[in-house]
């Protein structure tokens, strides 16, 4: 940590600086430019935010970090890449990884038919929601117990690992008891006593970035579950909030390079809740592969035009054949171009 | 609602979309302009999330929903002002309230020194924390119950009302056994679970709006509160997460007149969050006074340089005295031309 | 345009509006819902702007515009794919066009270095900065004429057509005398009379999307151009600002395809500008491809470290060879899906 | 600025790093950290924006700018505040001053009207739009020249000032030659030959923040104006566009105590554009005043409902009554408290 001091600062108030930051059990180191006393604090400042304290002392102008403030979720932490194993599935290896099923489980045939299509087609993960985060407390909440069941009950038929969301920290062991993955929703990737609980679980977490999250705030987010032990997490950019209306939020494709250079974690992209609109999906997707992500979850839905939610971004069957035609088209040509490189 | 045809939609596709309006219990009108065909659904559409997925029929080009979609939280449902009452304290009424206290709850002797200084200056309500929403794991996490024993200790021999924050559905129980006011940070406007439970306490809620949420989507989570049967709800406006860093957050002032327009809930400002910096919350809460709010809940410390959280924007004790003596200056002129003109 | 009533309206207001629809020309249509009465307006509303008056009549809630603002730049009035034309490449054909070169034209040997790298990696267009918005006007900014003579000259001598920025309606007709492609910069998206000057050009317009325009702002802005009857127009996404600070901008991936079904201009990507670092331009680059994009546009210097300007994100030649083959593994990865699904 | 190394450097960098800050002219200062190296360059680090190509050097993890880029803005460079003196009128005084006028010159009956509302409510300048930036080039384009002689007639008729907005270099001495302001509006914050331009003009200068400009852009903008020459400017905060859509913009209003505290340049405050609503414009003018901004600049039309542009934003003659008593009124309540104070 940097702590610059004021044009006109005193010595006394420099002094008092120093005092304070040997208190705080960091050693002091001070650096004198031409307009400017700079006093840098040595030591780990991973607890920065209470050292951020030192913009109150007379004197300071800026208080500027320079460590990062995670710690297990960094590439200096683990320089090679986690692999997140799942049943047969690997994710965070060579695949690009497909997990696709319906926003919602809404009834045994709904299920059974998105099974069959996501397995026939190759996806690799079944995804359905038995607990829905809706922005309304009058729109369908999903099926909660029952729905899990038709998920794991589907999952097994298929021979598909499942993942689905889990929204409290009540309902933890019982999705557990059901799901392959425990999914963190975007609304949720700060709801810090929940992050704490499935830290705690044996099942790999699949986190999703909430839609006004920072990618250092999701990597503090991912902190609070290694910390806990688990560290089994797949990290997921779903797009960001911004003044863009075309799409329901903005697809931050950078985030998948930015992390892959910060975190060992692997990330995957949510191209249906990204954009919102069934038509963007395929082409999203393509971008997903060729920007290097590990793999993409999208919701696909028989009659997406009789779903209880999200609709308007569910693939139909044959969108989602095709979808999976150009992954596997541009994954070969990203593996020949791998092999070829190194 | 109203269905958006595109430019060349077909006789076909306008009698199925007539039908899908019928089957899902609405009365179609169809209205024929220059260039387009509009297909309007009457009947409430207040679960419209659903039927948004006409936007799936072939022919479709948008729809566009017409109704607000909170009901109990509208003006339109209640027209006149709601007033929440704690003690003897009245938010929602003439007076300006405001609510003061540390961010973290770190000692007895700590929150004595808060709640002697609060007191004297004229707060009503006493703030501090006890389970702290902390980005990082590393962080001080807060003393916990023991928190709320202080802080309702002090309070009592201050003989103000508390207020304090849970984060966790299993707390909730706990918390209102020690305060006067549950808080739902900013980081939980949308976990569902937590809104619900609160809306089933007997305990007034003060609900700040998220970094992200809109002002309809912050109404919507008063709704889930209000739709359990609570309804004695605080809004927050706390600041929205812009491009902008010269503060923590970029205070939304208007959202004060645009929700004394919709909703019928009390509004106050929380300047320290908003802007991160103890030298702006004077001109803010003047701001807040200005502008209508019926409130401010701001943060202070004893030593705010020691603070164990948010050192930065809490205000000292002598800093707290001028902001007080500044509202009661602009609340007595804005008094005056309220009675002068009415 | 929708002309939304409030609750209580009264049968003079909604009179009143309708009387207020017939007078600015358009014709009045009456629906009436459950709990609101409607009224459209039937006409072109293009001129809506001025429509959003009827805000102002006692009684309406609302006012919803319905067809989207342009009219030129659209793909009702075009359906088929301009191409635009420059010597022989074509853009918004099927190749994926890459333009480089320098962010500033520098020296004549620094012109020289890029002008020979660019044109063996296979770039089809040489770019260079000869006037440059700079944020401070401590900044270096730009060679101005002398800058436009060397880019030309070693575009001449490479035989590749040049593009580079014109940031001043009086400096236009000499740009034009050197440039092939006149670029508008993001900060220029909305200088209207800078628009209207290139719309009355007969050489091609480069039109970057400013950071905070919406797509459909971008759209209009092109429409501007159109208007003046310049119709060889190239859109492009450089990144927008949004709260995330881990890259200098955040790229919009998916407004190429909604810019795709929106409009019959080509676009392209600039990765340098919307990371702002060399290390993320080879993935940006990539997800150009699969996505859809016509082309890129990117920063190549000899020694980036010692650049004028944007140094950071400019790529060094043996980066540049690199993105190169990677553009042509995925573009023919692409081509034989292309060829095979059509 | 201060470059921070990566956790595995070695020497060898490190010593390219200091022979690199050197050869920039530049004395470089190392400071050793438990797991990081830092080195600081000392000298005037204005030129930063060069500096940060430091980036590419091996080695290097971060550059991290120290020294504020604008100087000629800064309250170093100025501690006391600048008045700009216009007629009789002082802005950055002790006075809050209104502005007020249509947004477009219509005809001389509705200057006169607006000007006869506007003196005897007591504004003390004059706004009317001659130039108007219109995002559809089918929309109203403003009335020129002859709308500028409109403005002055009625400007000298009641004994005003006037000002305008002035878009393009070319018009800037035409615009000089009418109003005794030349308004620099948000779209243009970042035209800098137009900056320069009006930089050399002997006229204050009204500067607009644009709408994705942060607080420290606004200020190198203002440092373009001032580098010139022309130290009479005005700042003035219109609203920055973020997620919400319930105003047309987000008022910063932070942006007045932070500005305050950066720049000795006087600070008012657009409401009309900000909010977008005339319904929104009383309270937050009333903000205004209690921030303590040095006025604000709205937009008042006899007949908002027949007004040829931003009608839905403008105030009727009676509603601009009521917010010049509401601003007297907090006025002099501030000016109690400032004399109170001091």
């Amino acid at each position: 940590m940097i702590i610059l001091m004021n044009k006109n600062t005193t010595q006394e108030q420099i002094d008092r600086v120093i005092e304070w930051i040997s208190s705080a059990g960091y050693k002091p180191h001070l650096s004198q430019g031409v307009e400017r006393t700079l006093i840098g604090a040595i030591g780990d400042d991973r607890g920065r935010i209470h050292l951020k304290s030192a913009a109150f002392l007379p004197g300071v102008e800026n208080v500027i970090p320079i460590l990062k403030p995670y710690k297990l979720a960094g590439r200096e932490f683990r320089e090679d890449n986690t692999v997140v194993r799942v049943g047969d599935v690997r994710i965070g290896g060579g695949e690009f990884v497909v997990m696709a099923g319906p926003c919602s489980v809404e009834s045994e045939e709904q299920m059974m038919e998105c099974g069959y299509v996501a397995k026939k087609a190759g996806a690799r993960i079944l995804r359905g929601g038995a607990y829905k985060p809706r922005t309304s407390p009058y729109s369908f909440q999903g099926m909660e117990e029952e729905g899990l069941m038709l998920l794991k009950k589907v999952g097994d038929k298929m021979g598909m690992p499942v993942v689905t969301e889990v929204m409290n920290t009540v309902d933890v062991d019982l999705v557990e008891s059901y799901s392959d993955i425990l999914q963190i929703g975007a609304r949720n990737v700060q709801n810090f006593a929940l992050l704490k609980k499935v830290g705690r679980s044996c099942r790999p977490v699949l986190l999703k970035r909430g839609m006004m999250t920072t990618i250092e705030e999701l990597l503090m987010s991912a902190e609070y579950i290694l910390s806990e032990g688990n560290e089994q997490i797949i990290l997921c950019e779903r797009g960001i909030r911004t003044f863009e209306t075309a799409t329901r939020n903005t697809l931050d494709i950078s985030a998948v390079p930015v992390l892959k250079e910060l975190t060992h974690l692997p990330v995957i992209i949510d191209p249906s809740h990204a954009s919102g609109h069934a038509k963007y999906i395929i082409p999203l997707t393509r971008a997903a592969v060729a920007v290097g992500a590990n793999g993409v979850i999208v919701e696909i839905h028989p009659e997406p035009e009789k779903a209880m939610s999200d609709g308007p971004q569910s693939l139909r069957p044959e969108q989602f054949y095709q979808l999976m035609d150009e992954v596997n088209l541009l994954s070969n040509a990203m593996h020949r171009r791998i092999e070829g490189v190194q």
